[in-house]
């Protein structure tokens, strides 16, 4: 079995190529490939994405992003947090526990961490020991956040 | 065939069974029972969901909240916007223009609106006339907003 762990990706047009094979491929990746064409940002440039790779083959990523604590509606007190979105392992991967690999990373910087969840993988999510934020209509709008504090930071009331 | 309108649906037990039909079905609609039962809202208050009934059923729905011009990232001047989501109809009243008649409505206030579809319903946007926002990933995150503009107005560089 290959060695397997956890790796920031490079913007540059082999990522790129590899993100056409998951599902969530959209307007991010659109506009990161345009950057990357019209030099707005160079080859080999660091991407909110991390990944895991099987030899060669990108199986599982997600993208990460910090917000300052002066975004912060969740927690309390108001910190600074990551968002997380985009976790996704290829199909023919899952069961393998990569999706765990990816959000210990994301646990691992001590922040709070924010998501928003498919409908149908709260489940995932409970067992990863996140818990559903109060939803709050004016915040949340569409979004089912889902969060993950480290000891010592609570939810907004 | 019964007259069939866009109605703004009120918070009351019958409403939110009526939900249960829906796929997009979440936290937003548990909140808004529990706030029910705990005498958090009244009985009959209105809610941010506009429907269309066939007869007694609920078939189709969508939230719709307006945002103040002081969180406007999207358009050119800032101002007061619509946010839409969970639009859906039932997969049997599919076909009958139901999701059109939704967004119209939505369309009558003359406001900007964006909304977050879902991965494989873009060519439905396109054809009510939304365009893809220019990806901005601080403010959109997981975000792949489409956007509808009445005359006069535009997206933010």
């Amino acid at each position: 079995m290959p060695d397997v762990q956890v790796q920031r990706l490079l913007i540059n047009y082999k990522t790129l190529e590899d993100f056409k094979s998951f599902q969530e491929y959209g307007v991010q990746e659109l506009s990161m490939h345009e950057d990357l064409e019209n030099n707005l940002v160079e080859n080999d440039s660091e991407s909110p994405f991390y990944g895991i790779y099987y030899g060669a083959t990108l199986v599982a990523r997600m993208s990460l992003y910090e917000r300052s604590a002066k975004f912060d509606n969740y927690f309390d007190p108001p910190q600074d947090y990551l968002v997380l979105w985009k976790l996704e392992v290829l199909p023919e991967y899952r069961g393998k526990s990569y999706a765990r690999l990816l959000v210990d990373y994301a646990k691992s910087y001590k922040l709070p961490i924010k998501t928003n969840p498919l409908i149908d993988s709260h489940g995932f999510w409970d067992h990863m020991d996140f818990e559903k934020a109060s939803y709050n209509m004016e915040r949340d709008l569409g979004e089912n956040p889902y969060i993950w504090m480290p000891k010592g930071v609570e939810q907004v009331d």
